[in-house]
């Protein structure tokens, strides 16, 4: 039967991935992951393998020119790919941009966005090896593409997951969802109000170093990093991994600025670490017998607090469980760029 | 002294890209080649090298959607990419799309445009691993990145002419752009009277087997392929070899329908040829001493004709010597896509 659906807005963001998603692979071999994780996998070549991630970026969907420095924006253009490299385990090595650029476009705010690319490369070790330019009739495009590096046997992939694991993140959530309501005026604060939701929102700092000393662990199962928001992305887990889970709102990492702001504001501070997307934090999935041996490497390591938030289960569901035991069902609806996210 | 120049339009594309060029490799270990070349060339990974490229086409800048069909729209997407790998003597094996699609685009137009690529992909063995999809506010925006993979000692770069070689190109020039100017309706003509002008714009075919063989073959100095034009093309391979060029006017391949139509609507074929750009031919550099047994090889491996148009010079102009042995000096101005292209 046909599908009575007409628009890219009727189908949605992540069913249009599915439905193109068939008859891509021609050649399989020195292909470990295509479409359906953080990265595209190639190789092995020798004992490495390449990590492969592209992310674009849509003036006035993805970015205000007039609410955020261009050097910041360019700084966020990187670092989302390198968080991508670094929710494989991966070190990230080389990038291309490609532009498109409205004919009357300052070279001054151009300059800074290459300025703020370059100070992400240089801070990472990774070189801007080429990209394309082109005119643009309406708004910037930015699109980056990263190639990262790992040894073979230290990628981690999304589909690892199993019942019993226990899920981590590396870092308090909800605060750049709570930065974008302030960005897009939704809240009556100025940006100079709330500097740490602004920046988290802004400037988020990949977790590459993180990303690496997890893989090279051999403790964990499986890792993404949180950019559609904390159930789609540990639904992508489950996904790939034929899994449910279950998150205990009790263990959400929530930071007393996002408390103050929540209470504040009158808004729910679990929604926004639930549903908020963007925290570029890393997800990861520890089986639990090694739950003890990543925490202790976590703390040693020096990578800062991990939070343990719940747990793989069997079943397809996710499942957020309140403090007095009472349960609700998440349905796995992060930000879709065509479709309003749910909460 | 700080430069007087305020929107990327004063400075233009080639120019813009050249200042950018600076502070960009942070690793130099692994990188053959950065900015600058048809491809980025990476590795060696033991005999051998990647070729990553990208390349990013803008709706009613690139293209206009009701005069071209999608599915032709997603084959030039890939087919202008696989370019690149050819002009590197490489083997195109991974591609990767991003998308900025309008919230109301028809999922038709969408699908026929992913019909498109994956055509070109099957053809090549190419596969498609990845990408990114986000919504566009004004347009639709293809950004197309390929890896492709070549031996270390049979990858041809811009930089290697020497004065004396011979320049070739692998078939018709212009055509493309005669296409355009119908396409654009800058001439009375429909679409259906000149099917292969057309064609020549909307459906090139990328010279991967060629580019492979003349790699292989050793014969060759430099290579890169036609998409700027051929002025702005040579020149690129000048710049990067430190050198000029002349060319025989009446060494320059027209095609009969190229002439035709030229004649008809007063239009000068050697201009388009020179400056037209899209031919998506490969322009080889040979030593002379090589040339014989170049054309003999392009002959027997069935590579169809090749055109001896000219030879790489000392200095750094690029002279068209007429038929009469007069010659002008053409600036290697192609197509800028924030300046108007010169003729």
């Amino acid at each position: 039967m046909e599908r009575d659906l007409e628009t890219i807005e009727d189908l949605g963001e992540f069913e249009f991935i599915r439905s193109i998603s068939q008859g891509c692979i021609h050649g399989p071999e020195g292909i470990l992951q295509g479409i359906g994780d953080d990265c595209a996998v190639i190789g092995p070549f020798g004992d490495k393998v390449l990590l492969v991630t592209t992310d674009l970026l849509v003036e006035n969907v993805h970015f205000i020119l007039d609410r955020t420095p261009a050097r910041h924006l360019g700084e966020k253009a990187v670092a989302v790919n390198l968080s991508d490299i670094a929710a494989m385990g991966g070190v990230p090595r080389h990038l291309f941009v490609s532009l498109a650029i409205p004919h009357s476009f300052p070279l001054r705010i151009l300059n800074a966005l290459y300025e703020g690319m370059k100070e992400v490369c240089r801070a990472y070790g990774v070189n801007l090896l080429g990209g394309d330019t082109s005119a643009s009739l309406a708004g910037l495009f930015i699109n980056v593409a990263v190639i990262g590096e790992a040894m073979t046997d230290q990628v981690l992939y999304r589909k690892g997951a199993s019942p019993g694991d226990s899920i981590y993140v590396t870092g308090p959530l909800g605060e750049a969802a709570a930065g974008l309501k302030i960005l897009k005026g939704q809240i009556e604060a100025g940006l100079a109000d709330w500097p740490s939701l602004i920046k988290a929102l802004t400037r988020p700092r990949p977790q590459v170093e993180e990303g690496r000393i997890i893989a090279k662990s051999g403790l964990a199962s499986a890792m993404i990093d949180l950019s559609d928001g904390l159930v789609a992305d540990l639904g992508h887990i489950c996904e790939a991994s034929n899994s449910g889970a279950e998150i205990l709102e009790e263990c959400l990492p929530l930071s007393n600025t996002l408390i103050s702001f929540a209470k504040k504001y009158n808004q729910d501070p679990i929604g926004l670490c639930l549903w908020g997307g963007e925290d570029y934090q890393l997800l990861i999935t520890v089986p639990a017998a090694n739950g003890p041996a990543f925490e202790r490497m976590f703390k040693e390591k020096g990578c800062g607090p991990v939070y343990k938030i719940g747990k793989i289960t069997e079943g397809r569901r996710i499942r957020c469980v309140r403090p007095d035991g009472t349960e609700r069902v998440l349905h796995g609806v992060g930000f879709d760029h065509f479709k309003e996210a749910g909460q």
